[in-house]
């Protein structure tokens, strides 16, 4: 009788955690991915503002787990999921079935219904969304140095980030410092240190996630670096002009958004009720209701059992969930009852630029250096494969010791070379 | 009275070394390139075979120059020169007017009167085709992991490289190392080690300009790697299945045009005598016939004064007429006569792939590990910038140890990505 097949969809942070939790057991893995690659998603704004490679934070996913027997991964396109027939539809050859599935496929933008403003205003969950942000910032400066009309040469020096979490904070900062320092010298026309970076914020406070105090040092740390920080301060409109903020227009070459996540929209193809960011509301122990062969994990799953709200989009939580996941296959399989979940916080950071961070560990609370030290620590840790942190090391060592980002390049990947896919 | 204007355009080494020889001339220098960086061209295989990412042989433009003060870089699509205006012809803006012209702009591949075969054979000379190669390459083995019909797996599996040159070589041996090496233990269905590379040289010989014994070591070096050598073999037609190698067939996904390379189309906007590869014909002191304040250096010129035949286009030819350009211009200004270009051949070297290389300095030929360790000295020591070097050769030490190709990854730039751009 062969083993049973254990399917996982996705190859993040929650994927690659199931994966290795289930290496020892009585299964047949299959991971599958759209991409070839696993991506270290904490460092993607350091590949949108020039600082890191994108080889720098993403490994291919068979490389990570080639040493793991029981376990094959395959690049396929996911289309749908009939949990019915216990099929995995994909777009290229046949359904792939299972006898259990962890679906663990994340999130990606969401523009709370103006999906209008989405060419205007990219989002970074991808390489690839790195690299088009990356481009566009580039691209502005280049634009302005060969401008001769002042109003578009400051529209396009007008820089604004849209959201006010860890992400805006992180990208606000360093582009921020990229104008203010890196820049400097190189053009002959434009005064790069005249750039405005505006971070916006809809709520009532930047970074609402952090205790107060923590909070007031980063958005200090962000106004010394040059940013304008908005906070109580809405995004009624974004086009090619720029924004709109309330009623009062803002010219701006640059958008990027960092605001509203939503889950993959292949959860909905599940059947079961999803929360209003499309996660699907599954079980204490994580499975999927009328369906114990089916978990979800991560950005994917809205879990509200432990606390009153479902938990937060980290990384912390997708490995955990995929680790119990995994362990309640075991289980089932072993005709034993599953067990809840149960998620272990160990913290909160967020960094602002070089040399300024802010730390959460609960008994402790600090910002600065300190902190800017100990995030750079934990990330290069967590990263997988020592080339990566390695060279992650090297850049971080160099560009804070010359300020240079040295990854500023534009690159564009012809049409042609997309449309067309090779022994087609 | 305002300084004489140079123009150069493109920043290959030609362009670069003509705008650092002008650095104390008086002068007001631009140079126009219509990307932002600098490419190291030598390099380009190994971002092609996942060795080396795409910021570690390019630097910015603007960076590299970003001293100099008599010199603007400007990020134009230049369409045509007005040789009879003194002007450069823009995609965006006005023409820009110059008292000197350096043109250094390069050459693309060629594929000898078949471009129908260029979507299915795509040649290695920027970032964006090293990329595009290195997709394709991948996928292709992803692709026969999925697949269950034998033949298509064995064309998945089949890598044709079109022309025995320097470049044709190190794509083969590399790509052999990595199929038979790198991916070994990372496929469940597939065995690379039985990957077919196919390298196809229609002369009789593979890197004719090396001396015979150095040829037959290169030869040996590829076929212990498992390269089929095919020389006296002309490849007849190419499309979406394979080649046809004289009347013959061969499956083959995967074909990459390292044969034919034809000056950029901007020469033939000159309105003066080409050559057979559409370079401009130019006088000994490298100036175009008629138009003494013009200049062409590097690939897009045919200098046959030295020899019989045309210099070679190599980084060295280039850099040496630049300045040979630059000192004329300086002296046409002091009232001077022009000086005529002479090369200087400094020696040849080739690499087949990890520990094997050939090396002709003239007064020396050797082969193997030593070669390698020069070829990669040398190549260090030619990169621009302190942060590439330490990368490189940081990047080399660790896949010369583990054998790892660490940036595997596919990306690509969704059509949208492409066609908008920022601020129009």
């Amino acid at each position: 009788m062969p083993l049973p097949h254990v399917v996982i969809v996705g190859g993040g942070f929650g994927g690659l955690s199931a994966a290795r939790a289930l290496r020892h057991a009585p299964v047949r893995v299959t991971l599958l991915d759209r991409r070839n690659h696993h991506l270290f998603q904490p460092l993607l704004y350091q590949v949108a503002t020039a600082t890191l490679s994108p080889g720098d934070i993403a490994s291919p996913i068979r490389w990570v787990l080639r040493h793991q027997k029981n376990l094959q991964v395959l690049l396929v396109d996911v289309t749908r999921i009939d949990a019915g027939a216990r099929q995995v539809v994909v777009t290229e050859g046949l359904p792939i079935s299972y006898d259990f599935l962890i679906l663990a496929t994340g999130a990606s933008h969401a523009y709370f219904g103006r999906d209008e403003w989405r060419p205007f205003a990219p989002g970074l969950k991808s390489l690839e969304d790195a690299l088009d942000i990356r481009r566009r910032v580039l691209m502005a400066f280049e634009r302005a140095e060969r401008e001769a009309d002042h109003d578009r040469r400051d529209m396009l020096l007008t820089f604004v980030i849209v959201g006010g979490g860890p992400t805006g904070v992180e990208l606000a900062g360093t582009l921020a410092e990229m104008a203010r320092r890196t820049l400097r010298e190189e053009f002959r026309t434009i005064e790069t240190s005249r750039t405005r970076i505006v971070l916006v914020e809809a709520g009532p406070t930047i970074l609402a996630s952090f205790p107060e105090k923590l909070r007031d040092r980063a958005r200090a740390a962000l106004q010394q670096k040059g940013v304008e920080v908005c906070e109580r301060t809405a995004v009624t409109h974004i086009d090619e002009r720029g924004v709109r903020l309330g009623d009062q227009p803002l010219a701006a070459a640059t958008v990027v958004w960092a605001a509203g996540v939503a889950a993959s929209p292949l959860v909905g193809t599940l059947g079961t009720p999803l929360d209003r960011a499309g996660r699907a509301i599954v079980e204490p122990d994580l499975s999927l209701p009328g369906h114990p062969e089916v978990f979800v994990v991560g950005d994917a799953a809205s879990f509200s059992h432990q606390n009153a709200r479902p938990l937060p989009g980290v990384a912390q939580v997708a490995m955990q969930g995929a680790v119990q996941a995994a362990r309640n296959i075991v289980r089932r399989m072993a005709g034993e009852a599953t067990r809840p979940f149960h998620y272990t916080d160990k913290g909160n950071m967020a960094i602002v630029g070089r040399g300024a961070a802010i730390a959460d560990l609960g008994f402790l609370r600090f910002s600065g250096f300190p902190a800017w030290m100990v995030w750079i620590f934990l990330h290069i840790f967590m990263l997988i494969g020592f080339r990566n942190r390695l060279s992650v090391l090297m850049q971080w060592a160099l560009s804070y010791l010359t300020m240079q980002r040295s990854v500023r390049l534009i690159t564009v990947a012809p049409a042609t070379h997309v449309e067309r896919e090779i022994g087609e």
